[in-house]
This record gives C-alpha cells, sequence and structure tokens, in this order.
C-alpha cells in the first residue's frame, strides 16, 4: 500500500546490498511463486550467521548508537516525519479559526498518540500558566468557589478511554466535495485514555441547586472565551473536568492545563482551557451554538443542540491516496464509534454495498471509545468499493449518505455520519467516491 | 504533594492580580473553614461577568493564541518540561548500556505516552532505515523467510494494551539502597497499545517444525546483537512481532521499526530492533540470559530463566519525594500489575501493613496491562506507612520484601516485586523506607 503523500519508508525497494546475488536471483524466481511477498532463503545462507556474514551488515549493527536518554523526552524516528497533523488546503480562511487533522491512515490500535491529536482552535492556541490558572463554578450554586490546579489535582480523579470528534468531521461529503484522504475525510476524530475529576463532584463541592439547575455553560480562557451549554444530567453522567491525556498533562492545543470532556458529544462541548463552569436553569444561546454547530434543514429551519456524535465507522486501510502494489490478500481494518455507547458489530462490503461480511473487532471494546475492527481480504485485481457499517449497543445502524441526505438535505455541515466508500481501481489505487 | 525534583507550575501560589483585595481577604478567611482547599468566592462578584471584569484577565485570554497546527507534531506544554526520563546517577558506567526511568509519580491512569516510556539498551539506541531493516526467521522451519516492513505490515494484525517491566526494575531495594522517589524504584515500567503481527502466524508461514521446536531464539539488531531465547508454548501463545505503539510507530529507543513483544515477561526478552528469529530445540544459554539476567540465589546457585513478572505494585502519589502541603483530604493512586494475567485485588495499608482497605481499580482492567488503583486517605499529620499490596487472579498475592529474602538472600539483583513503602513524615515530606 501507498499513501501518495510525501511517506519516505513505506514503500520498500529490494535492498541489493543486503543480499548476495544468488539470493537476490532466488528471491526473484521465488516472488511469483509465494502466496506471500516475503522473500525465502536457503536455510543454509543464513542460519548461525548471527554477524549477517556474506549478506552484508547494516551500519547500525556495527557501532554503538546514540546514548541512553538522548531524548529525556522522546519523539518519534526521522523515518516517521511524514505522520503528522495536516490543515486541508483552502478549508479555512485564519490559521487561528482552524484545523489540523489527525493522520488516521498512519495510525494503529485505538489509541491516538498525543502528538497526533487533530487540533480545531478557534481563536489560537493559548500558552496557559498553570500556576495562574483557575476554574471558577457560579450561578445556581450554595457556594461559588475558585480553584486552583493543586485544589483540582487533590480531588479524586478517574481515568476513561473516550473519543473526541468535531461535529463537522466528515462534513465535505455533504455536497459531494471528495477530499482525497481518510485524514481530511474522518481525521477530526482521535481517542485517548483521559484524567480528570468527575464534573458531578465538584458541582456537589459547590452544593449546586439540584431543583433548579437544568444546564451548565463551560467557558474557555482562549481569546473567544468559547462557550457551550450542556444539559445537567449529561453533566452529571459522565462528565469530566480533565487534566490528563494518555497519562499526562494535557497538551497545549487540547486545552491545557484543564478541559471539559463531554463523551459521545462533539468536541466543541468539550471546552478546553476551561475556565469557569456556570450552572442555570435555560440553555444560554451562545454564538458557537447557534450561529455555528446548528444543523441547516432542508426546509430553512435549524436543529439546535444536536449534541450527540451517533453511530460511525471507516475504513482507514485501505484508503484514499493508498495504493495497493499486487493482488492478493490484505487487511481491511478501520474504526467505530459511537456516542451512545459501545460498538456491537461492524459490516465490511468490498462490492459497495450488496453483500456484508462481520468484521472483528478488537479488544477492549469500551463505551464511546474508538474500536479497532479487521477483516481479511483477497483482491483479485478488479475494481473494488469498499465500505464498513457500524452498529451500536442501541441497535442504531449507521446509515448510508442517501439516507442522510433524505432527512437532512445538503446543507448541512454537522453530524455527517454516513458509510464512507473507497474505491479500488485495477491499478491499485483508492480514491474517495460517493455512491 | 510537591515532588522535590525541578517542577515549576505544581505548587500554585494565590496569584494576587486575579483576585480584589475584597476577594483575598474573603479568600482567606475561609480557607480555614473549608474542607477542600479551593477558594469559596461571593456569587454576585464573578456570576455573568464572561470577560474576567474586576477580576483581572490574564493575557491568553486577551489575544490570539498560535495558529492552529503550529506544531504539525505536538508538544508537551513548556511548563511540564521537568517531566522527563531521567538516568539514576552513578547507576551505569557506560551511557550506552543503561537506563532512563519513567517519572511515575508524574503520570495518570495506564497508558505511558510514548515519549516518557522507560529507556534499556545495551548499546545504545540505533537509528534504523525501516526501508532496509529485514525479519528472518530460520532454524527448524521448512522454508526460512527474511520479511520486509511492508511485508509484515500486509499481515493480519492485533493490536493490545501490555506492560513492559525490567526484570531488574526495584532492583537497588534488594540491598537496602533506597533510592528517593517512584521513578528510581519503580520507573524501569510502561504500558502502551502495542500493534503487530503475532509471532505464531509467522512462524506458521515459515512452517516451522511442530515437533522438534521447543524454543526461538530473538535476535536484535543493535550493536551487540542481544539475544534472548524464549519458550516455543510462549511464543505461540500472546507474543508479538510488533510495530506499533500507542497508534504510531515504535519510537526508536523502543525498537523502532520493530521489536519482539513477550507479555508479562521481563523486558529484555521483548527485543529491540528484531532481526532475527531462530527455531530451534533447546535454550541458547546467550551471554544475556547466563552471565546477566540470572537470579543469584543464598546457596550460590543461579536461577536462570525466570521469564515471569510477578505480581506487584505500587503507589505513585504519595511517592518518595513528594510533599503533602496540608492535613485532611488525599486520594491515595497507584499500579499494579501481574505477568500471569489480570489484577484481582489491591489493598492500600496507611499503617505500614496492620490494617488494609481494598482499593478501587479503573476499568478496563486488562491481562498482562498496568491497572490502575485509587483509595480515599484522611491524613491527620502523623506520620504514616503507605504501601500497597497486589492480587492477580492466579490467587498469588505480592509479598512483603522480608518474604522475598527469606528465599532469595540479598544478592539478587532481578524480579523484585516486594511490597514498597513510602513514609510520611509530620512535616509532609515523603520518603522511601524499608520496613
Amino acid at each position: 500500500m501507498k499513501d501518495k503523500q510525501p511517506k519516505p519508508g513505506r514503500i520498500i525497494p529490494v535492498p541489493e546490498n543486503f543480499l548476495s546475488p544468488a539470493d537476490i536471483s532466488r528471491r526473484r524466481a521465488l516472488k511469483a511463486l509465494l502466496a506471500g511477498s516475503a522473500a525465502a532463503v536457503s536455510g543454509a545462507a543464513f542460519s548461525g550467521d548471527e554477524s549477517g556474514g556474506k549478506l552484508g551488515v547494516p551500519p547500525w549493527s556495527k557501532s554503538l548508537g546514540k546514548p541512553v536518554g538522548a531524548n529525556p523526552y522522546g519523539l518519534p524516528s526521522e523515518f516517521e516525519r511524514h505522520v503528522i497533523r495536516r490543515e486541508s488546503p483552502g478549508l479555512t480562511t485564519s490559521p487561528h479559526s482552524s484545523v489540523v487533522f489527525t493522520p488516521l491512515q498512519n495510525l494503529f490500535g485505538i489509541i491516538t498518540p498525543n502528538g497526533l491529536h487533530f487540533e480545531r482552535d478557534h481563536g489560537g492556541r493559548p500558552d496557559i500558566d498553570p500556576s495562574q490558572h483557575r476554574l471558577m463554578i457560579n450561578g445556581l450554586v450554595r457556594q461559588p468557589k475558585i480553584y486552583t490546579m493543586d485544589d483540582l489535582l487533590r480531588f479524586p480523579s478517574v481515568s476513561r478511554i473516550h473519543f473526541i470528534e468535531c461535529g463537522a468531521n466528515t462534513a465535505m461529503e455533504w455536497a459531494n466535495v471528495s477530499v482525497p484522504t481518510v485524514q481530511y475525510t474522518h481525521g477530526m476524530l482521535s481517542c485517548a485514555e483521559w484524567t480528570g475529576v468527575m464534573l458531578s463532584t465538584l458541582l456537589d463541592d459547590c452544593g449546586f441547586d439540584r431543583k433548579r439547575a437544568k444546564y451548565i455553560l463551560a467557558e474557555g480562557a482562549d481569546a473567544p472565551s468559547l462557550t457551550r451549554t450542556v444539559p445537567i444530567e449529561m453533566a452529571l453522567d459522565d462528565v469530566m473536568v480533565a487534566y490528563g491525556q494518555n497519562g499526562e498533562m494535557l497538551r497545549p492545543e487540547n486545552g491545557y492545563p484543564l478541559r471539559l470532556l463531554v463523551p459521545g458529544v462533539q468536541g466543541v462541548s468539550s471546552v478546553k482551557w476551561l475556565r469557569r463552569i456556570e450552572v442555570g436553569d435555560q440553555p444560554w444561546n451562545t454564538r458557537e451554538e447557534s450561529l455555528h454547530y446548528s444543523d441547516l434543514m432542508p426546509d430553512g429551519m435549524s436543529r439546535q443542540y444536536t449534541w450527540i456524535q451517533e453511530c460511525k465507522s471507516v475504513i482507514t486501510s485501505p484508503s484514499g491516496g493508498q495504493k495497493l502494489l499486487d493482488k492478493g490478500y490484505y487487511q481491511i481494518t478501520g474504526l467505530a464509534w459511537s456516542g451512545r455507547g459501545r460498538i456491537k458489530r461492524v459490516d465490511v462490503s468490498t462490492d459497495g454495498g450488496r453483500n456484508w461480511r462481520t468484521a472483528e473487532l478488537q479488544d477492549p471494546i469500551l463505551p464511546k471509545a474508538l474500536t479497532r475492527f479487521r477483516i481479511d481480504w483477497h483482491w483479485n485485481g478488479e475494481p473494488a468499493l469498499l465500505q464498513s457499517r457500524a452498529v451500536d449497543e442501541t441497535g442504531y445502524v449507521q446509515p448510508k449518505m442517501r439516507q442522510l441526505r433524505e432527512v437532512r438535505g445538503t446543507r448541512s455541515i454537522y453530524h455527517n455520519n454516513a458509510i464512507q466508500t473507497w474505491k479500488v481501481d485495477p491499478s491499485g489505487d483508492v480514491h474517495n467516491v460517493q455512491v
């Protein structure tokens, strides 16, 4: 498989210096015979020859490497420098109100490494001194309070693995604008182990008014003071005031030192750089929940407060921009998730939805977390249309694009959870198509 | 709590510019009254004042932040620059055959971020070009083969969350040498989501000799060609040839582009920079499994091939080098793990083992993975001895140091899984002690 973007080290030529001429001719002769693409070698040529012998010893086996701890905080290999977050060219007009997408085509498993978590800011990324940062809780509470980071770190904590998906993920597809890769179609999606204090613990600490409280407002400390309303039932259920991300403190672009985490809900509600929670009795109708993040329907009316990210899935490999180099075996793999709980099943089609087979789900299958699915496929060299369709534990089935459009029209921006199709050409090239 | 190492931003003074003089005096008056340490404020002074008003607005709320995607590959905040891997001063004589420890005292949850995974090398960290890297499988196989990285990436893959612990973790305590922090006592321990091909899949692909195969040898491509023997039952069970670590390709110090992963077994067996697997009918007795990584017993004989990392736990907070700033509520938290499967229970004592209470275990509880435990504690200001004791699903109970010494003497280096004690002084200072 080949990603068309700059990607050194993924397509690997036969290294002539590693094999003797005899081995090379043997390798070439055997290559066509083998089901797999590994080179078969004569046992006699290799066994017991720990130094590499006549096969040539690569330089890193002949001299000491870098000292241990050369990087007190480690970084990826230079050979992986193509695996980065990317902006979609032309998508936004301001670099401060923009997004960089997670390279899902390069990732394995369900955890997104912190360096590759997608970033969506509304006024740039603030650089907050945690010793100066405060969280205030006010409104319908018996005792408004201001917490320092040290205060918050002393509260009882929890850790949970959850995805965050921007409400506008896969937005381009509404209007038949097919961006080329899964990084751009679905890359406003990441998953991490978050640690923090349950919001219910802090609301209790301030003695919130159980009778009158219906909503909370979360407010960020960034320049736009981004605000979002969250219903109190949700706030008291699994919403977290988070400071940890995959074991360490939040990354700056993910809200350092403090963010809200509203599991299963569009990312904008998980307010970053969280500085205030207000308890109230009605929704606030702020800018980012009226002018934006509402769904324009075919009749000209807008749906508002459509929080949940419904059940969705996407094949990450093979996916748009990649190339199948040979016929034969491939493992089709991808991600499934639901804002309503656990993934129950993922079906995969290679013929555009006429036939489906059930994929294998990787344990652990966690609520409101990414779930990795995999299924075997033998590509015969013919054109193929790859699709995945997820079902969550409520029984909800991921819809086709056509089904979504029947209800929502074509002017929506948010909440596109339709089935994604990747077309494989006889050349092996994989493209984003709509069927 | 305070970590004595350089640690800006953890102990937070009251920022006078954030509160009005009236608020400050109110805060000080209320501070003594509150169970928690949060500042209580007048609701009237704050509610509805989204801009910060008279309280002062921090600079990051008044101007645009950094452009989105300022780091295509993200990094921690500058305020977290103290959270790094560290060498234990004087522990090793060569920087190429040394170790840097994971800062467990700073981490949350069970996932170790890739930048902080502990590193133990025997000849430095090689910098391998993946397009030039090969894995050979030879020995008792029908068809020896050489795999490129592309070959391996096409095989069926799996992802699993497992810990890796060096066999020498907590070694200093054998001889009553109490290093000061949990980073140095237990920091050769990390946990990640690993992705790769099951070794059994590759052995099948080469047609290994099911009758004669009793062991495999794994060999690294680093300068010392580090080699380890693994029994075939283990190799066919859950051993993985891994290329992925927390979603991305392995980090260079963790074997990029390929390593063995032998879950539950001392880290040295999870050979990094893996270049060869040989199938054989007896153990190899190589340098790193005879001269080293064997256990010198009181009678002068050595135990060899003691693979499994037995059930173990440690409190990471409060832990050595930290300081409790006030009496009152603390959450005691730590990690438990077992090379034999899942953690079943963790008990915590605050009086040196006379009384035990059962801690809460954080889901998911995965086999051969770290498990986070937590328990509430009210510190009354008296001296305290904090201990944790883990039990795994086999019923094995983590032993006391005295019990271990009765069997193993004092000349061991490896496989110390004894209960760890942290002493809290009336000053709040926390120390490593042996009881």
